[in-house]
């Protein structure tokens, strides 16, 4: 029996407990976006910090202008075994609209699916499960072996759900401690249940809220309606010429430096029988909603995006109220693909707003997140020893597979520590991730963690 | 002395009590459009119905399947006086946004301004200040005469802010109870703080919310974004082409009946020297925004207007959420002009919107308020004896000047039970209404109500 098999079976033994932790930590609202949860954060820092000084790191919550950052680290047994850094996050996207939950959002609810049991709560999987899994792949090893395969550092932020801001200068000013051979993220998803998948490219993000103010109070309908700017009828009007009928983003220069795909990996991607109709279908759709000529999973994994996540402004309550608001907002995701500068697209949002709104109206902006599309290294040995785990564990290969969403501190590690990251997630596309009912299936939950055993095994047998 | 003159001193007597009335009435919260507020209107119904049976009317509050309504009759002293109906109503526009008014806007708080006091609540002016300004010009009567000059019928409704849906079917079931000679209305404008005016006509108003839904929930914008159906997208794009780029409303059909208007009105209206510069200068604005083409009293009192009054969809809240929401929602106000059909417009607007949303997108629809633009006839000897009420109270003659607004039984008045309207009314451009910090000058109400003292002088004399 190898020392990776009895790791698993140590890991089978304590698995109950480590559902109990994971289910614990989600019962913490650490929305990083609400100012009101700014307690909350800490209480879900110092959890992951008390989890992993038990298993014999060196940890501590770090200051950072924003929400705390964790940062541990285990010597191991020393000798010539890599040295790993886990990036995960604590923080969660709020829950709202609260009212489409059929389970209070912060306690969990184990609920019995078509996979076995799975758990329901704000960040179940996204990302306190997923960093639940590794560090109970630590506690297996720390349990059987005393310590842990190598040297390991985690990092664990408040503030990947607001873009980092503030978590990204942290690792700038921490690069000699934060120094390792590989990143190993769990923040991504799997192929299908019964496939696992290891993520080759991030899309990046540029985000950001337009107010758009006009007459210096509200107006009366009547009496203003047809001769003072109405700033929902202009933020609308400019809004919605964000995009071309062929859904081509119209934002100046925003195409600049995004590459087609090259036919060995469109030959590659056609060849993982993506089914658009089911892909929609479960989300009640039909029919595309995308840039014309591209197919689905380019789309998704290799093309940059346009999306309002918010709108607001005027009478929202019920009945009427005839009257022209003083201002509207909006918040503008843009998903971004490696070769694309996310301060171009911010600048060349706030000019085709600024081209886009008639005369009289003031526009301010305010930005939460720049991060550029990365594309990961595929033939180094830790991705072998990726692919390999995975493989031991679910018996097929991994899919190689791109990743829609964005982890914006990625690019900070990939380009200022100079580590390649690995993303290895348990995830399925029905989680309802960022969505009320969240949840993560048990049975990902179970062969995730194992998979982690697996891989610290494959990195140091 | 004649008789009027003698009430004239009469209502000076009694002002402050009037003031004090109106005030009362004002701290009633009667939010029409809000299902919290329904007990409110029924007290600021049964205020009025105790106020006209203190001054002999037969006054009650009368059920319809919305707010009550208040009926009250004064048969007067007999013989052949004209019979008038007095038309206002008691409820009043939402508050909000609660957090820019200087005063709570249900306690009513009296401010020094540039012509003297002025009292600042919901309601002020619209329409509980005006109608309060009828109410003292009856009690003045009352209490100088002992009864009333002529008969009289008061009908004061609870619904004129939501579009007076159930107040109409009411006033059609009581046709026979509501027959008058002549309907006057106190829910209009002066031309400045010392010129009076006669509104010669109101514009109808179509308003609708529209709600437009996609995927069944709640997605993650990186895994979902460039492939789903954006409710919050695809609302802008298609409200942001309800007008072209010179303020022609795109609805089909929508200019069907509208007529320019005539030289003669066209000058008449030049001479009257309004500046649009000052117009747009009080709400913090210098460019007109509408109709290219239209002076600002054409684009005012003649033309129809599309305002989207609000707009909602996902999230709303501190920092970022990368959603993309399964709905999203508009408010939207046309206003009408005479010849429009609001049918018509309320049909275009639903196949405009059908034709301009994607695939999948599903639309909802409600709509509040349906009502004509009207002309008001200007030969009457009603008409006359409010022009001569006006000169004599202003010493000036009073503007013949259309509305900007609504007022939606108007047209169930003038068509259903065939009466003329006067409509006769004493706000200001900057009294804020349906915005925060309305207000009503106290010198428009005190010589308001001298005014409708001098109507009555004039009809009966």
């Amino acid at each position: 029996m190898t020392t990776t098999d009895k790791v698993l079976a140590r890991a089978d033994a304590l698995m109950p407990a480590a559902q109990l932790r994971w289910i614990e930590w989600l019962r913490i609202p650490s929305i990083s976006a609400q100012p009101a949860h700014t307690d909350d954060c800490r209480r879900a820092a110092q959890f992951v910090v008390d989890e992993l000084a038990a298993m014999g790191f060196t940890a501590s919550m770090r200051e950072t202008a924003g929400h705390p950052a964790v940062v541990a680290h285990h010597p191991g047994p020393g000798g010539t075994a890599p040295h790993l850094l886990y990036y995960g996050h604590y923080d969660v996207q709020p829950p709202d609209p609260l009212e489409l939950w059929n389970s209070p959002p912060f306690e969990p609810t184990i609920v019995d699916g078509p996979h076995g049991k799975r758990v329901y709560a704000r960040g179940a999987v996204d990302d306190k499960g997923q960093v639940a899994m590794w560090l109970g792949a630590f506690r297996a090893w720390f349990e059987e072996t005393g310590t842990m395969p190598c040297r390991i550092t985690a990092l664990i932020e408040g503030e990947e759900e607001t873009g980092s801001a503030n978590f990204k200068p942290f690792v700038m000013a921490n690069k000699a401690e934060l120094k390792a051979d590989i990143c190993i993220v769990s923040d991504t998803g799997m192929w299908d249940i019964d496939t696992p998948a290891v993520g080759t490219s991030l899309r990046g993000m540029a985000y950001m809220e337009v107010t758009l103010k006009g007459p210096s109070r509200d107006l009366h309908s009547g009496m203003y309606g047809g001769s003072a700017l109405n700033p929902i009828n202009a933020l609308v009007t400019a809004l919605g010429q964000l995009k071309d009928p062929e859904g081509r983003i119209q934002v100046p220069g925003f195409y600049d430096g995004v590459r087609d795909i090259s036919s060995s990996k469109a030959n590659q991607w056609a060849s993982l029988g993506f089914s658009e109709d089911k892909y929609l279908g479960d989300i009640g759709l039909s029919t595309p909603y995308g840039e014309a000529g591209r197919s689905a999973l380019e789309r998704l994994w290799a093309r940059p995006t346009c999306d309002i996540c918010g709108i607001w402004g005027g009478y929202q309550g019920p009945g009427t109220k005839t009257v022209i608001a003083s201002e509207a907002s909006a918040k503008v995701s843009f998903r971004l693909v490696p070769g694309q500068d996310p301060a171009g697209v911010e600048a060349g949002f706030k000019r085709f707003m600024a081209e886009h709104v008639p005369a009289d109206a003031t526009l301010e902006f305010q930005t939460f997140g720049l991060s550029s599309g990365l594309e990961m290294a595929l033939d180094s040995r830790f991705m072998k020893a990726a692919q390999a785990a995975l493989a031991d564990e679910y018996a097929k290969p991994a899919v190689m597979a791109g990743v829609g969403g964005s982890i914006p501190v990625v690019e900070t590690i990939m380009t200022e520590l100079g580590l390649d990251c690995i993303l290895m997630g348990f995830g399925l596309d029905d989680d309802q991730v960022h969505s009320p009912n969240e949840k993560f299936e048990v049975t990902c939950f179970q062969k995730g963690l194992r998979s982690h055993v697996r891989l610290l095994g494959k990195i140091t047998g």
